[in-house]
């Protein structure tokens, strides 16, 4: 067998890059597919893809290469190790039930969020966001209350470099703009995003705190335009969403979860 | 960079190690820890571990390493191409709304079941159970179902060579009995397991079947023995699991979900 010769161990880098290829749109892949997705050429593809076979992460029809089950020791490797999810999920349940709109919650994850877990509302027209789902944090309202936890330091690097654009009309794209609405929202304690990621998504966020009141995980309710204001959704939701944020953080208390900040 | 020179890419297979050696008990790892999980040798670890920093799937805090929310795209890429899940999750719901019972969806990855959608009672005395969780799939109520679906080569194949084992006093840890077992579940279609993986822990399942009239998942409610006897679980929550599989099964066609076999 051959070592990488480097620290950065370029095979890892690419097998992982193989695994990656498969997503919802491409559940199932040919091999010249997964050479063109990662950029390797078809021996080295192959041979990731054969690796993967053995290892049982992957399935050949003849023809075609997905995904198997066993991939979810990964992804859920960290997603067991958090106690959070698991924490938050039934505190979600009783929270739509109870509004009827889909909930939601993310961590930070450099400038992005990541969805960490979600109970959908029943309505036909839903949002489509899975668990593992991320967006710029900027434009979403989990995001902007998570920017909003960070120290000033932190912040001022992330609005010196941060790309922000407009990704709707309504979206806030300006650094001054977006810092003045991280100030806000750190006194006022929610976040309301009014179709700054989508066209008729609206959305409102609280913090969850650790015991040490440091932010480490954001809530939300999100619901359509045409079912409401901005203004209707903070009048009507944030109390049961403030109510909800405060369950879950008293219940990480009680089960004595240690939160691991992943920044 | 080096090439391994054999099909087999060695150092995909150890990074993989690397990743698993993370779990809900060892969220943080020292390097030295990392080495002994995998078996590998500190410098081999530390090669791996940093890629993965490098690579954003991997934090490390100047001692401990802890996997970062970026390792959930390894393992969602495999449930979000699956339109199971996100078809079974209202039907799990609503069922578990309906009896107060925690309900499931396995499919089958070689002689394990594998959990892909869970929706947990909000009883106090839950069943710990998270979506990637694996039980040997002879000694599960879904498990059975799903043994019960293959052909009757495959099965002889299995059950000549599957490792049963007594788990409980009541589990069926004998290839005829098994074999029996599978053939009533063929007929009746559907299994009750009494405290066969755990004592206490009392589980009926019902088939998944695909247009074609194949097995290609199992869903299940699952209660504590104190909540009532088998034959009782059979008698309150046959039909309501049945009425779900039927509606999942609806659903998987409405929507014109081609469901993959991972097999």
């Amino acid at each position: 067998m051959s070592e990488p010769t480097t620290e950065f161990v370029q095979s890892l880098d690419r097998g992982l890059a193989v695994i990656r290829a498969f997503d919802a749109e491409h559940p199932e892949l040919t091999l010249a597919e997964v050479a063109r997705a990662t950029g390797l050429n078809r021996a080295s593809a192959r041979r990731f893809l054969h690796t993967l076979v053995e290892l049982g992460y992957v399935h050949f029809d003849g023809r075609l290469f997905s995904l198997r089950p066993k991939i979810l020791e990964l992804g859920y490797a960290y997603l067991s190790s958090l106690s959070l999810p698991e924490v938050a999920m039934p505190h979600l349940e009783r929270l739509v039930e109870r509004v009827h709109e889909s909930s939601s919650v993310c961590v930070l994850d450099g400038d992005e969020v990541v969805y960490i877990a979600r109970v959908p509302t029943r309505r036909i027209m839903r949002i489509a966001i899975a668990v593992g789902t991320r967006f710029p944090a900027f434009a979403t309202s989990m995001g902007r209350v998570l920017l909003a936890g960070q120290s000033d330091d932190w912040l001022d690097g992330y609005l010196a470099t941060a790309k922000l654009s407009a990704i709707t009309p309504n979206t806030i794209a300006d650094a001054k703009r977006l810092r003045a609405e991280l100030l806000s929202i750190r006194r006022s304690g929610y976040a309301l995003v009014d179709q700054e990621l989508e066209e008729g998504l609206i959305s409102l966020a609280a913090p969850i705190r650790d015991g040490d009141g440091r932010v480490i995980a954001a809530v939300n309710l999100s619901t359509h335009a045409s079912r409401g204001s901005a203004e209707q959704m903070r009048e009507q939701f944030l109390e049961p969403l403030r109510e909800t944020a405060a369950a879950i953080e008293e219940d990480l208390r009680a089960t004595g979860a240690t939160w691991r900040s992943s920044r």
